[in-house]
C-alpha cells in the first residue's frame, strides 16, 4: 500500500536527519545525551513529519524544503511525551521503558543508590532531557533558512510554534492533569473535546499550516488554503483521539498494545465513557461507576462494560462521530487540485480512524 | 549610586513589558497562567536584562532595540529556576514559596486532596509552567523583529539561545544534579568550575553577545568585540558563583537570606569546600567531612567550620581568585571607548563580587 511505503520513507529520512544533526553531540553527561536521543531514534509512525511534508507537496512546494520543520515537529512531539510520561507516571513508550524509567535504571546501576533516590534521579534528568529536546526542536526549525526557506517565513513559524502551539498544547496537558483531580461526573464532554483539540489537533495544525507556509513562502494566516488545512488537521486530530477512546474499550489487546479498559481503571474521563454515563439509567450508571478506578478488570468485567456501552448507544454514537470527522477532514481538502500528496493525506485520514493500534 | 538607579529603571521597564505582553493571556487553566507569571513578576535584580541592554549601548546601539531580547533572557532565566526548584526541592524563591509549592497549596485548597497528591500536582503543573516560560522566552526574543532588529540577526540569536545556551545551561544543571549522587571526595574542582561556567556564565554570555549583535547588526561570532564581551561575562559569572560560595559560609545570615552552612548540610561540593579539603591534614579533613550532610549546624559548629576554612588558606585563596576574575572581566572591556554603559558594566562587575546577598 502506497501510504505505508511513503510513511516508511519519511521515517527513514527524518531518522537520518536526526542521527546526523550535531545538536546532541555536546550534551553532558553522556546519560543525558542518550536520554535526549532515546525517543527521537525509537521510530514510531512519524505521522507529524509526514503531514508537514505532504501539505508542502500538496501546494506544489518541494517537501525537501520542509525537512527541518518536519524533524522539528517530531522532536517537539517527543519532548511533550517525555514530560507527559513523567506526569502520568507511564513506564512504557513504544514497547520500551519510558525516559525517566531508563534514567532511574541507570542511576540504580551506576550510583548504587536507593530505589527512591534512583526514581528521583530519573524524574530530574527526564525533566532536563525534555527541556533539551524542546530547545533542539526549535533549533531544527530555525535551520530551515539553511536550505532556502526565507528568513521571514522561518521566524514566523517559530512564533507559531512558541505562541499558538506551545500555549495550546501545554494548556491541553494541564487540563488533562486537572481532570484527574475531579470526580468523573463533574467533567463535561465539551471540556474533554476542547482538551483533545489542544493536546492533539494543535500540533497537527502546526504541521499542516507550516508545510503550506513553506510551500507558499507566506506568513499570511488569513490565506484560505491555510485555513482549509487547519480545518483538515483539526478534525483529524479529534477523530484520532476518538479512535483511541474506542480502541481502549473495544480494541484487540494484542494489536492495541495497552490493556483494554485501562482508561476505566485510571478514571480517565473519555468522551465515550462520559457519553455512556449520560445515556444510562440510574441503576446501570451506578454499575459502570463502580468499575471506574478499579485496580484491574477481569475479561468478564470487560464484557459487562462493553455491553453497557454498546447497549446505551454510545458506541454507535462515537463511531458515527468519528466518521463525520473523517468526512469533515476529507471535505476540507477536497477542493485542492489532485496530486500525489493529496492522495497520501486522504489515505492517512482513512487509516487514522480505522487503525487497530 | 548610579548603578542601582539604572538597575531599578531596567527592572521597571522589563516588568512593564512583561505585564503588557499578551502571551500569558490565553493560558489555561487560570492557576497555570498564574504560575507562569509568578517568578517573572516577582522582581529580582534583573541583572541579565541589564547586561544585555548595556552591552548594546556599549557598542553604540540603542538599548531600546534590545528590550525584547532582554525580557527573553529574564523569562528564560525564570523557567530554569522553576525546573531547578523542583529538582532541588527548594521551597522558597525570592522570599516567597517556589512555583511548585504555590501550586501544591492551590491543589490542597481546591481539590481537597491528600498532601501527597497535592505535592504531585504542584510538581506536574510546575514542570508545565516552566515549559510555557521556555516557549514564552523564545517568543519574546522573536518579537525583536517588530522593533527593527533585522530578521537574520533575530534568527541567529534564536539559534544561539537554543543551541549554545540551552545545551550548556541544561548540561550544567545535569552535572550539578549528578554531583549530589557522588561522594564529595570524588568530585574534582575543575568539574565544579566547568559546571559553574555552564550553569551561570552561559546565560550571561548570551546576554552580552546578544546585546552586541543587536547593536552591530551582525551574526559574526568571530568579531573581536563579541569575543571580548564573552570573556567579560564568562569571568563575571564564575566570580558571581565564587562570591556565593563565600557568602554561604562567611556571609551574614540576615542579608544573605539563606541559612549559613546550607551548602555543607546539603553536601554540595563547592570550590571553597573542595579546596579546603585538599589543604587540610588528615585529622582536620575528617573533622570537616564529619559536618558534611549534617541535618543542621549550631553557631559553634559554624565557627569551627569557618576556622578550618580560614586556617587552611582556602578563604584567602577564594577571595584572591574572585579578585583576579574581577580584573579579568574589567580588562576584557577596558579597550572599549568610554561611555555611560561601560561605566555601568564596570560598576556591576564590582558590585557582583562585593555584594552581601
Amino acid at each position: 500500500m502506497m501510504l505505508f511505503e511513503e510513511l516508511s520513507s519519511i521515517a527513514d529520512s527524518i531518522g537520518q536527519l536526526l542521527v546526523k544533526d550535531d545538536y546532541p553531540d555536546k550534551i553532558e553527561p553522556i546519560q543525558l545525551k542518550q536520554a535526549v536521543l532515546s525517543y527521537p531514534l525509537r521510530g514510531g509512525k512519524r505521522i507529524r513529519p509526514a503531514i508537514l511534508m505532504w501539505c508542502c507537496g500538496l501546494l506544489d512546494g518541494d517537501p525537501v524544503h520542509a525537512k527541518y520543520a518536519a524533524a522539528a515537529a517530531e522532536v517537539y512531539h517527543n519532548w511533550t511525551l517525555v514530560h507527559d510520561d513523567i506526569i502520568d507516571e507511564d513506564e512504557m513508550r513504544r514497547g520500551k521503558p519510558s525516559t525517566h524509567i531508563e534514567l532511574s535504571k541507570f542511576a540504580l546501576d551506576s550510583f548504587k543508590t536507593s530505589k527512591l533516590k534512583s526514581k528521583k534521579f530519573g524524574v530530574d534528568f527526564g525533566i532536563l532531557a525534555g527541556d533539551l529536546q524542546h530547545a533542539w526542536a526549535i533549533n531544527l526549525l530555525m535551520k530551515s533558512t539553511d536550505i532556502g526557506v526565507p528568513c521571514e517565513v522561518v521566524n514566523h513559524l517559530c512564533r507559531d510554534l512558541c505562541q499558538t502551539l506551545s500555549r495550546e498544547l501545554i494548556s491541553g496537558e494541564a487540563l488533562d492533569v486537572e481532570f484527574s483531580y475531579k470526580s468523573i461526573e463533574n467533567v463535561k464532554s465539551e471540556e474533554v473535546e476542547r482538551m483533545m483539540y489542544l493536546k492533539t489537533s494543535a500540533l497537527l495544525n502546526f504541521c499542516s499550516c507550516s508545510g503550506a507556509k513553506i510551500a507558499l513562502k507566506t506568513v499570511d494566516n488569513s490565506d484560505k488554503r491555510i485555513k482549509k488545512l487547519s480545518d483538515f488537521t483539526s478534525a483529524m486530530g479529534i477523530a484520532f483521539q476518538l479512535r483511541d477512546d474506542w480502541l481502549g474499550i473495544f480494541g484487540n489487546p494484542e494489536s492495541f498494545g495497552k490493556p483494554i479498559g485501562s482508561d476505566i481503571c485510571s478514571s480517565k474521563p473519555t468522551i465515550l465513557i462520559l457519553d455512556t454515563l449520560s445515556r444510562l439509567d440510574e441503576k446501570n450508571k451506578l454499575l459502570l461507576l463502580n468499575y471506574i478506578g478499579a485496580d484491574s478488570l477481569t475479561q468478564k468485567e470487560i464484557d459487562i462494560i462493553r455491553n453497557l456501552i454498546r447497549k446505551s448507544g454510545a458506541e454507535e454514537n462515537i463511531l458515527n462521530k468519528t466518521d463525520q470527522l473523517k468526512f469533515l477532514a476529507l471535505n476540507s481538502i477536497s477542493g485542492f487540485p489532485d496530486n500525489h500528496y493529496k492522495k497520501l493525506l486522504l489515505e492517512l485520514n482513512d487509516y487514522l480512524i480505522n487503525r487497530d493500534n
